[in-house]
């Protein structure tokens, strides 16, 4: 189909290629199928192309019903025709990952941790690839542990830094450990920043964000079911990650970061801090909180959005 | 409570203590409340004991639909009064996990990935702590690419190992790796393979399972958005996990066992595979295929509950 779509662009070929969502398997284009397992969905039995051509922001989080709702939120604010309430989820044959579309904007569900993240990371990919999406932003909206802000602070993420504070993904391909970069597009990220100060009382920050295995031990909480060091212990560990840049904690951004920058697509996290880790482990804030709390990355992505899209000069 | 119960136990004071779920943290016992977040259940604002103290057998699994399904097989098998498909989901005050009570028997989804199903068992097992159960065996049913087996065997698991074919889990615990082993108990592991051949037509081997860290680099796998190796260079490795008594491949093995294993309790993995990695990638049964293998994990651990029950002699 390529030949068809470069009559259109003129001399710019290489241009045009680059802007194209492109995976990084050789593979890929010699199989006769390709099945996205995890998203129950495919190249024979879907047209990918008419289904997702138009995206230009693929958004991502961690709880189903949090990306619903966003899609949700996002069609109320693009003005867009139809019932939101009616939105349909696209994997609806699986109960892995959700995924609505919503005019030029996915939403999908990755579930908890990196491995996880990293499933539909490969599917999301290879969906955009087959679908010949151009110039498309990945947006991953999370919540977050702080690390010395506020409850409520949203962090944009400037590097994704793994448990020893370094910025790079270890992958494990056929027994061999690789490492990968973490870094993040620089001008999304200051594109967001600049898109909070615009929203009113939008307590905004852009810092490091640790990426960890788990909830407990690898966070220096105390309360998980194993526990085998001091409150000083993790004290110390939290003012080492504050002093590398530090500002939260979650579970997917390596690895995000590094897929997007393997495949040249530009990416930004964006997490609302549910609680300062220097004060607790436990998130005891009410529902209500939490619930206002987990709006605001979706606030701000919305924003970035209708910017993008000249809605909002 | 635990005094009162003592006395119910005489002199057995320290195999008493022995068979109630232990966790290896001091803290746990000092805190006024514990919130058990990703399940939304605490200690304040639910009987832990009431509601989960009878528990003898925590079955768990990836999908939340193949919980709940299993869940409803289970209240069939076991002829417990009321409609299975009246089931309630206990944490249907969040979407991260999903948990059913079937008499003795918990189900509980956790996701894909090592992270995904840490955080589940941190809660699952201060759950069972709290609720001061005994002699709870954990059951992981899963579904995995098979090493060198038809689609549809069944696989007990040995040992669980990494990407090396190490019988271990390395835990970062602030910022260090520790190493933990993931020894299973051979008891249980022989007591299923009992059960299975006491079932008709239901390949099943014990074998080594390999947990990675994801679906397609990790797994040596053609067909990702990333892929730099050749189908020489894979079968290779997956020639040497075969050598290595490596008969299937999931993602959560090995820190369950690990958990499990710190805590004192007796767990097991049960797994299908759902396609034979020598043969290829994708996963391409129908659908119904794919349903009547995933029952089998459920069906031989239904037989071992019942038999533990003294239901089937």
């Amino acid at each position: 189909m390529a030949p068809i779509l470069l009559n259109c662009m003129g001399n710019d070929h290489n241009d045009y290629i680059k802007q194209l969502v492109q995976v990084k398997n050789p593979n890929l284009d010699t199989m006769e199928e390709d099945i996205l397992y995890h998203f129950s969905l495919g190249t024979k039995t879907h047209n990918l192309p008419e289904m997702f051509g138009d995206i230009k922001f693929a958004c991502v989080g961690g709880s189903a019903n949090r990306m619903k709702a966003f899609a949700q939120f996002i069609h109320k604010e693009l003005e867009l025709p139809g019932n939101p309430e009616e939105i349909i989820d696209i994997c609806e044959g699986t109960d892995r990952y959700c995924m609505y579309k919503v005019g030029p904007v996915l939403s999908i569900s990755h579930g908890m941790g990196v491995p996880s993240i990293s499933i539909m990371l490969h599917e999301l990919i290879k969906l955009l690839h087959h679908a010949q999406c151009r110039d498309v932003v990945l947006l991953r909206l999370g919540t977050s542990g702080g690390v010395g802000l506020a409850p409520g602070t949203v962090v944009v993420t400037d590097k994704a830094v793994d448990y020893s504070f370094r910025a790079q993904f270890e992958q494990v391909v056929l027994g061999k450990v690789i490492t990968r970069s973490t870094e993040l597009d620089e001008g999304v990220a200051n594109e967001l920043l600049q898109c909070s100060s615009e929203l009113q009382n939008f307590p905004t920050v852009i810092g490091n964000t640790m990426c960890t295995h788990d909830f407990y031990e690898g966070q220096g909480r105390l309360d998980g079911a194993l526990c085998s060091f001091s409150h000083e212990d993790k004290l110390e560990y939290l003012r080492k990650a504050y002093d590398a840049g530090v500002r939260n904690i979650e579970m997917e951004s390596t690895v995000f970061a590094a897929m997007c920058r393997v495949c040249g697509l530009k990416a930004a996290v964006v997490c609302v801090a549910l609680l300062n880790r220097f004060d607790g482990d436990q998130i005891t804030s009410t529902h209500d909180v939490l619930v206002e709390y987990q709006q605001r990355p979706q606030v701000l992505v919305s924003h970035f959005i209708k910017k993008r899209l000249g809605l909002i000069v």
